[in-house]
């Protein structure tokens, strides 16, 4: 079964550990076993947070992607159980699926939309876009990536402006550096196969810590390395 | 605290990766330190996902355990946080316990049911029976026997009808392979000495991914074994 | 960000290995990477589970380590999403705030006591107390610590009454011995450098195992040790 998804990730945190915004939306395409995508899509942008047009911007990267690839399914980072968004109705989010006040509202004022966009993909290439989010083992993978690709452009802006900044990364991730690469793994157990890698530039210096206010969620601290003159 | 339970595990998978029916029930009684069960006693039926007969056959089987062996409780896979199903009145069910209307449903249709099982093990044998499910500790090794147990009853099917299948294990767990033995193992780590076996036959081959449509559970693709003829 | 909070752990477990009271209470104060504290203050007093009046004592016992530390939040064990206590109002407790019947009516009845304190932190040290619970990771580390420190005191109890008990620690949570030392750590993997230590008698036996009531809990079973006369 073969997978197109679009995650964001990568959270600039503010002198209280709280995200800002988000650096980092990436598309993949990913098939049996489920451990490696065969296609990358990386945006490099700032999203704001509590943007409800996140997902709509993920939606149209998916749409994109299948201009050039050939899929099954369409997973969208929305956890409504797997439904396909087409069978959504507005009814649906007022009384029968449970969900927070403000979620409910997000997705009521986007659902048009993204039905639109879901009904030209369902024309143009027959495939199914399934409100699936956390569940999905493809998001978590596109997480992985979208965080490799944030780490990557928050330290080009660490390095350009001199400025440290902390960042976020997925709940249960670590990131560790291997030359010009940050590869962010999957901590929990069963994930341990999930790695996603992504170009980073030198002369950035990352320290790994516990984010204090919100448990099982890695920070890194970016700062502008030393250069020692010997 | 001697316990006997039973759990339900293992399901066929089909091409949307969507369980369709259970291949394996099993009881096991354990004692301190709860690791590995003193007895256990396999079945292997075919069950519908949604049977809501399926819990009043667990706790049946729990019964027939009951005639030969001595223990303190009785644990059901119903998780209504650890009271004695005798104590559980419809109105508990209707306004007080907090459910989907899908599982208030199916426990009113067959509450009458497990509580006259629960009465006559009472009667019998002075056992309360615990409303625990997912809180227990036996009711997962139960669920890591009956994933064993239904592994090698799917590679029978694989070998007798030359058909692939797919199976789905339960969240957190994997399958290795000696012999002919399968051991089903818990990924949680503070659970690392659970494990269960069970004889499974050659000549079948395994491939282990991770279900695309529902993290952190393992499925298994199961296909008759190529003899390479030399 | 130096933060103070204080946590209660490790259980008095009865023979249906269900908790009766509670053995220790422990303050501390962690500033980044968050992994150790600068500071440990430990109470040894048995408190009742359920006394409304826990977390309380816990906001004394942040109130008395502000007199020497200087720090930039306290973290309280409520779980109410981080809001400052002091902007939580009777009527968020009755309408806004999703929480059990149980729950709603303790917090009710203990918020003008919890805001009374925190009033006197802000006038006198300009600190805002967040009620953050399970969400912090200062609050994990000290639940580690209030599991060493009751580990301690549960085998000084074994040692004088020559009696065996049962004790529940924290969820995810082992403890090792070394010495005289026990070492609380999480075995949840992005906890893996939280560690508690706290200092235990000679003589007692300690056997570990899974609390078959409440999964991915260990329990310790303490008794007197069997000096072997040779």
């Amino acid at each position: 079964m073969r997978i197109a998804t679009v995650d964001s990730a990568c959270s600039v945190l503010n002198e209280s550990f709280m995200p800002t915004n988000i650096l980092s939306m990436v598309g993949i395409v990913v098939d049996h076993p489920y451990e490696q995508p065969s296609k990358v899509q990386a945006r490099s942008e700032d999203y704001l947070l509590n943007d409800p047009d996140l997902l709509v911007k993920e939606l149209k990267l998916c749409q994109e992607m299948l201009e050039t690839e050939q899929v099954d399914y369409v997973h969208l980072d929305m956890s409504l159980g797997g439904v396909n968004i087409l069978e959504i109705t507005q009814a649906d989010l007022l009384f029968k699926i449970p969900m927070s006040p403000r979620g409910r509202e997000v997705i009521r004022a986007i659902l048009p939309e993204l039905q639109s966009i879901a009904t030209a993909i369902d024309e143009q290439y027959h495939v199914p876009v399934l409100a699936i989010g956390k569940r999905s083992g493809p998001v978590r993978l596109a997480e992985l990536y979208a965080a490799a690709y944030g780490v990557g452009r928050a330290m080009e802006k660490v390095k350009e402006s001199g400025e440290a900044i902390c960042i976020g990364l997925p709940v249960g991730t670590t990131a560790t550096f291997n030359g010009d690469k940050v590869n962010i793994t999957s901590l929990i157990p069963i994930e341990s196969k999930l790695r996603a890698e992504a170009p980073v530039v030198n002369g950035v210096q990352v320290e790994s810590f516990l984010n204090p206010i919100i448990r099982r969620f890695h920070a890194l601290k970016l700062t502008v390395e030393n250069i020692e003159v010997v």
